[in-house]
């Protein structure tokens, strides 16, 4: 075999479509332990609430699709046990032997039970995979609980939460840091938690879950759990095999994605990226990322010569109707990075009043010495994502606030206002400098 | 007095405001020859829909509140008629001379009526001014006129005849070029002729009106015609007191907004600015950009040292309630600057299609030997305004298509698609550069 891909979601598929793309003759193949592929993870929270009625609707592609029109040869409940460098060669639970010119690790994470005890009761859930949706659907519909907890308030926890509380629950979100959405920032944590109260949810930071109990975990009555407390990168065969792993515990790669080991790459959930801001190794998992370095994995695999520049560490929530959109760093996070920032926090309307504009908040942070930017957020129900994609834009082109605060910003009534949210922030923000 | 603005709309309170915050004491004077200041003329077309019930609304400050709140004379009905720089005076129409330290000339624009026969007969308008758009929606309450011209099918002209269409005339909207929206690009004033098509209105380029007569132009009956075909620089007073004009018609400044002369500045319709992508001055009146010169030129007639780095040529406008977003150069625009450009156009969801997803065009033009971004459009009823600016970020950034094609965009099943249409497209761009 040329080329083989361990992992059949999003890393690993985009890796074997690029490859195909770029080489119509190397032979492909897909190894996904899983019984499907090509699944978005990212609607799971979705077919809980029950707005996607159909699993299948998550499935973007079968593995027939990827036989039929792309000549890559998908097996799926193929799971690798071993990887033989020296030789080339993949092993299977089977025992069967693949043999590989280059190989691409696309073996994602796995969610962190982080050794709570009466983690695998049947009413303890996940939202990793279709199956962990399905029967948590499934318990639902069935058991009807009553009381959720969800443990942890990143992405995946607040989305269970509001898929819950939609569903009738009453529910509790649980964190053992002080942080919502990961991001050591007391401003946009207590704007999370006032727009989950707002819909009936209690956010509780600072609370470690050591045990669940069958009706009860850290003294919060609950008939059902949803764990979401964050993911391990499955690295086990990739370092038993010899390829490094940097200081997040994920497989660490060059800009090629390629590993210490020559011909062997990673990408997706289970390897670092660079951090543009930083210029440093980081370890944000998630599916955007993974379709872009899977790309990149699978071009170099075939031949090509491409690097991946790396990230900003964007992201995007929506809890009951508003979103929570991140980019770069917080003020707190920046400090902690090494950069002596300034931070500016701003309510604008996203529209003229004539025009049913509604209230964003927006916050921009700079490096005081650089004057570049370094991060921003953006909550409101309007026009969140685009804002963000401009600052995560900035971030990646090494910004100052200087250049941002005149940028050609597009104006009309139905669309925003004549000075942007954006700009406004960054003007405060050069005032504070 | 200190600073003397000429105009007291945009650029000319920008220029006010910022100089006052730099500056407590400076003697600062604002004269503007109409009735109104700080009024939003983009908003003028949905005055005349009946959405913005009251001119008022559109007035975003009175002389009163710059007197009281900011400490800046403001005068209306205050017509400057000369300028002589070597006693640093300008001259009112009633004979009145003001001294100046430093003068900011933000005269603005007036529509041009393109030498047409008949263009001041009482059936006839501009939206250029609160009284304007008073008179045409008192025309159209009393009148009651059934069919109406709109001439110019730039931003005003598409929205004049969205408004009129909503209450019930019958348009058509002429075009002297081959172009809607100002901008050399087949396909997209196809997507506006069909966007106005399905609305009942009829685009007809190629026309040029030579004389409007009572009931009918270009031989198409009207009872009621709107002026839409551009605008001309107020430049004559300026020009006459030794201020250099550029190849546009309009003033000619440094990237500081001071004129050839020192100690005056120009800003907003009246002046050109940079355009980053080729970095030559281009004239592009719009109320954004005379914001952030008339800032500029505020801080430094104050006497900061402030540049403003220029526009990229963004655009957006509403049809019917889709957006139809330009920015930078079109792939005949950028051929016409210069550049080899190569031009991808792909259409694409802006969400998973369980998450009920609408259908976008974007397109992006590149520079095949430098492989930067020149350009882009978007059109699209969702996101088109953040997608926009994302593009406009990335041409203020001199980014090349490379580096936008791994843009860490946000993604949630909510707010966008994994692979954002801006994405996709770049990716096909790469495939055809």
């Amino acid at each position: 075999m040329a080329l083989v891909v361990i992992g059949g979601v999003a890393a690993g598929l985009s890796a074997a479509a690029r490859a195909r793309r770029i080489d119509a003759h190397l032979d492909i193949v897909v190894l996904e332990k899983g019984p499907v592929i090509s699944y978005g993870a990212c609607g799971l929270p979705y077919f809980v609430e029950g707005r996607v009625r159909d699993a299948e609707q998550l499935i973007v592609h079968t593995p027939e699709y990827f036989r039929k029109e792309r000549n890559i040869e998908v097996r799926t409940g193929a799971r690798v046990v071993a990887i033989s460098h020296p030789r080339r060669e993949v092993v299977l639970e089977s025992g069967e032997r693949l043999r590989y010119e280059h190989l691409v690790i696309a073996t994602g994470a796995r969610p962190d039970a982080l050794g709570i005890a009466g983690a695998r009761q049947p009413h303890v859930f996940t939202l990793h995979t279709l199956d962990d949706a399905e029967r948590l659907r499934q318990f639902i519909r069935e058991k009807q609980p009553r009381r959720a907890l969800v443990i942890g308030a990143g992405y995946i926890g607040v989305e269970a939460a509001d898929a819950l509380r939609r569903n009738g629950l009453r529910v509790t979100v649980v964190e053992r840091s002080q942080d919502a959405l990961l991001r050591h920032d007391p401003l946009l944590t207590a704007a999370v938690r006032h727009q989950l109260e707002e819909h009936g949810v209690e956010l509780r930071c600072g609370v470690s879950v050591t045990a669940i109990e069958p009706e009860s975990a850290a003294g919060i009555p609950c008939d059902v759990v949803v764990l979401s407390a964050g993911f391990k990168p499955n690295v086990e065969i990739a370092a038993e095999a010899g390829v490094e792993t940097g200081r997040s515990g994920a497989i660490r790669t060059d800009d090629r994605m390629e590993t210490n080991l020559r011909g062997v790459y990673a990408a997706g959930d289970c390897a670092e990226v660079n951090h543009i801001v930083t210029g440093r190794p980081t370890y944000i998992p998630l599916g955007t990322t993974a379709n872009k370095c899977g790309r990149v994995a699978g071009a170099n695999a075939a031949g090509r010569r491409e690097r991946f520049a790396g990230i900003v560490g964007t992201g995007i929530v929506g809890i009951f109707g508003k979103a929570f959109a991140t980019t770069g760093f917080s003020l707190e996070q920046a400090r902690a990075e090494g950069f002596s920032p300034v931070a500016a926090r701003i309510e604008a309307h996203t529209r003229p009043k004539y025009y049913q504009g509604t209230m964003t908040t927006v916050e921009l942070v700079a490096d005081r010495a650089t004057r570049r930017l370094v991060g921003g957020s953006v909550v409101g129900d309007d026009g969140a994502a685009g804002r963000i994609n401009v600052i995560a834009t900035a971030l990646q082109a090494r910004m100052t606030i200087d250049d941002f605060e005149q940028l050609d910003l597009a104006y009309s009534p139905p669309f925003s206002a004549t000075w942007d949210p954006l700009l406004i922030a960054a003007q405060q923000l050069i005032k504070d400098l």
